[in-house]
């Protein structure tokens, strides 16, 4: 039985989800699902991958190690070291290997692809303990995020690429009657992959964000070069450990992928994003460099930086709603693409089912539910995780010095199992709408401002400037009037930011189901690229077709 | 019965045909197929409409009139004259329109615009008679290519346009099962038109080129302003006609679509295609404009220059090989995106099925073939039409001193009809392959270089180097080895540039058959659209998924 007739069953039920848009995931997303020992098993991996060059990659032609990676949680750098490349060398080695995947047929790289996500499976907790130790997200954050919410978004990617490839007959006889005759040609299309692929992850979520271009890049026949962030590189390094033993295992060029690793005082990302051979690029990180990489008058896929909004109008439960906003604002520190950072609320207060909450009160409430989020023992250390970098760490230190009223500012809390911990508590700052100054940028990190405006329509109003002017990839809104919820979602719409109404209980903004919630629409500042819409396989291949007469 | 009822079957049938692919055309391209007054008609049409303000399109708010059309096959000025607008009396009635535009369900907007190709096809007439007297296209290559041909477009667009836009459902109810409990979600998702579209024509085909990219704006719900070619404005000035009408009859602001006209003294071009709310940018063109598009960091969609060529190897019949390429370079003088400029013949000469051709004979039997074509006063006029444009004139009567052999030299001949048509017979060259400077651009108009190579492998790889460096539309070869063809194909698809094999008889390079070949691949640099894959609409909008608690 061929990979494609093994996975076959999988692909189609993956195909089948995209139309439907309906809960749909092959990967458990519950570590329970996964058996009592490969915990342990991924404990020992860890520690014993920890200060060791990591030699499961293949490193012919390497020209030397490194590596920089921190644990957040430890605070100390876990020592893994990475060949590192000539970008000749990875070029060379792409061109090579994409003769070979260019023309493998799209069931053959269909089936070896979801059975590498097989394999990747297995994986599941060494991921987590990677994710964990460089990217400071909590152990289950880690394993849900990085293992089968990332793979379901791979999947994702090869069900759209299918579906694409698939969409054109191979061969057709072509005949058109010419009166007296039969004008009669044979015809045939071939989807032609655009060239090297080059994907650039980021340093908070180096697997989430980065396999979706990656198995886009991959199932339309494209080899693929991943450029890690340096501080983000062991997570992303088994997914290519596996995709090469993948590759060699179905006697293909493991080069089809290889990594690319740099380190801070010698970065290759712009050498090889100009290179001519790489073709598209993918990239999550900074606006600035995100505006970059759309410059360079290639196709590109982008996830920049954004400002995400929630605005507060009318509620049932403000206390649920309180704790909604609390853990969405606090879930990783908002270190989440996706994580609200402003808050509109009216000045004369939120309507609630018993009656007009003062804004005060409101604000209040919200202050409250950070705190009691954030000093709970139980759920405040897993809700925190650790913060990734230096850089943002001190950014949340000096928020306090941003100006408006510091409702809250950042203190460290125990984490049990990590001491050591770099923890930082949302800071919340209360502003007036005339300090947009302040909150018209993104502030990565636990920051949050709450923004008194003149009532619903300043907050609508403000809101939408903001997604026009800076993007952004969530939008938070609360209210139980229908013709409310009409306008904000149609004039939000028309920005192209999509709303998440009324959310509370397990629903988070944060979140956004593959197969059903496209990550991105890729209509505003935040990014050009949406996982998964067609587009973000179609522009990474070409249809080629040839006439015989 | 909704428009969309009745014109349902139309449209299922013309998506069924995108995935077929298949011979597929709702529209007769035999004038014969449109009854016997028709042509007499269009004939009293085109004599009124002649030194005639053109009062059929909305001039509300217009500030003056302006028309320099000159008939090629005149060589007077048609003495129409449109209505001009103010930049920004063209975006505020865009923007104005495209609210309720956008709105409208994507059956309306199907419904529609379906509707209006059937009134246009009662139109093709005027429209040949207009193209002819704008574009020098001979009265059947008018007709069939403004008409029929353009509508067929037209439709594709259309239809792709629904494919994609009724690719996600409206509405889903979206459960995960979380294990104590279900997490559930309401979700809709809205296509969100990107804003004001811009379509700009060309001279030489202002309805082909020009309804693809509008028809697809119009779909997925965008206001379109046409800007034509000063030179081409009557066609096209037809199709706005039938759309505003039927948008008014529809119940809809007929400004959704509009004609943008301007003078060669005071072009507006620019300055709609920078303005802000202009979000997408069709253009058919010359390179240097085309790229300036490209450049402007909106979403467009580029016909630009091209070379194109053909490999001449191995043939059966090289008389019959030679009088396909003869008609393939004279047909309306060579003026077409998919005409051949160059071919490459081995010095070595052509395998026939009668044996090895010398190189001196081959050359010899195109010679002939041309000179047979457009001396015979029965077929030379027609297949010619006339020469758009004076500058394309000149470079003809200027090309014999282009360096290299010529072969032939252009002449007039003799239209009965159009005794004062501006004619001008196709120049051939033979050049060495080492004169790439001389047939290393496009040379628009009747201007064919043969070049002559050290073998086929020489051919191809000096074709290849054309169609990476300056693009191409299409690419012919003859030869009847099977391994070389599979051998040209890969080499030329490689580098996004379709094959034609072994036309002969009816079959011509130039023509693309609508809802089976591609018109561009959008992978080499004549051009980044396709006319009409799937991204040809998806790009147009974005999907906007809200989700509700």
């Amino acid at each position: 039985m061929s990979l494609f007739e093994k996975h076959k069953a999988t692909l189609e039920a993956a195909v089948k989800a995209l139309s439907l848009r309906t809960y749909y995931s092959p990967y458990p997303e519950s570590p329970k699902a996964y058996g009592d020992e490969a915990d342990g098993k991924a404990k020992f991996w860890m520690s014993s991958t920890m200060n060791n060059n990591y030699n499961e990659l293949i490193n012919e032609g390497s020209i030397g190690w490194t590596g920089e990676e921190v644990s957040p949680f430890l605070q100390v750098g876990i020592g893994v070291k990475y060949p590192i490349f000539a970008i000749d060398t990875l070029i060379n080695n792409a061109k090579e290997a994409g003769k070979t995947w260019g023309k493998a047929s799209i069931e053959d790289r269909a089936g070896v692809l979801i059975d590498c996500l097989d394999q990747i499976k297995s994986r599941f907790f060494d991921i987590a303990y990677a994710t964990m130790h460089t990217t400071g997200q909590s152990y289950m954050m880690s394993f849900q995020a990085s293992g089968p919410h990332a793979s379901d978004r791979a999947l994702e990617a090869v069900a759209m690429g299918y579906r694409e490839l698939t969409s054109i007959p191979h061969e057709v006889e072509w005949v058109k009657s010419m009166g007296k005759f039969d004008l009669k040609m044979k015809k045939n299309w071939t989807p032609v992959p655009k060239g090297i692929a080059l994907v650039i992850g980021c340093s908070t979520f180096p697997i989430w964000n980065t396999v979706p271009g990656l198995f886009a890049a991959l199932i339309t026949g494209n080899a693929t070069i991943i450029k890690p962030h340096p501080k983000a590189i062991l997570p992303i390094a088994i997914i290519v450990e596996e995709l090469q033993k993948a590759f060699a295992s179905a006697g293909l060029n493991p080069k089809t992928v290889q990594l690319a690793v740099d380190h801070t005082d010698k970065p290759i990302t712009k050498l090889l994003a100009e290179n001519k051979a790489v073709k598209t690029v993918d990239f999550t990180g900074s606006s600035e460099f995100g505006n970059y990489i759309e410059g360079l008058n290639k196709t590109t896929f982008t996830e920049k930086a954004g400002v995400n909004s929630i605005i507060l109008d009318s509620v049932n439960d403000l206390k649920a709603v309180a704790g909604n906003i609390a853990f969405s604002a606090s879930l990783y520190s908002g270190q989440m693409c996706t994580a609200p950072q402003n808050i509109f609320i009216s000045s004369n207060g939120v309507q609630t089912s018993e009656g007009l909450v003062p804004y005060d009160e409101v604000v209040k409430a919200i202050t409250t539910a950070i705190t009691g989020l954030v000093d709970n023992p139980k759920a405040g250390p897993g809700t925190l995780g650790a913060i990734q970098s230096d850089v943002t760490y001190k950014r949340v230190q000096e928020a306090k010095n941003l100006g408006g009223n510091l409702l809250l500012d950042t203190k460290s809390i125990v984490n049990e199992e990590f001491k050591d911990a770099r923890i930082a508590t949302p800071v919340l700052i209360e502003l007036n709408k005339d300090q947009s100054n302040i909150f018209n940028k993104e502030c990565f990190g636990p920051i949050v401002f709450i923004i008194k405006t003149a009532g619903l329509e300043d907050s609508i109003a403000l809101t939408k400037a903001l997604v026009e002017e800076k993007g952004a990839l969530t939008c938070g809104a609360y209210t139980t009037d229908q013709n409310m919820q009409n306008k904000i979602a149609e004039e939000m719409n028309s920005v192209f930011i999509p709303v998440s109404f009324n959310f509370t209980g397990a629903g988070f903004i944060n979140s956004h189901a593959a197969f059903s919630d496209f990550h991105l629409t890729g209509g505003n500042p935040a990014g050009n690229a949406s996982f998964a819409n067609s587009e973000f396989v179609s522009k990474r291949f070409v249809w080629v077709g040839n006439r015989y007469m």
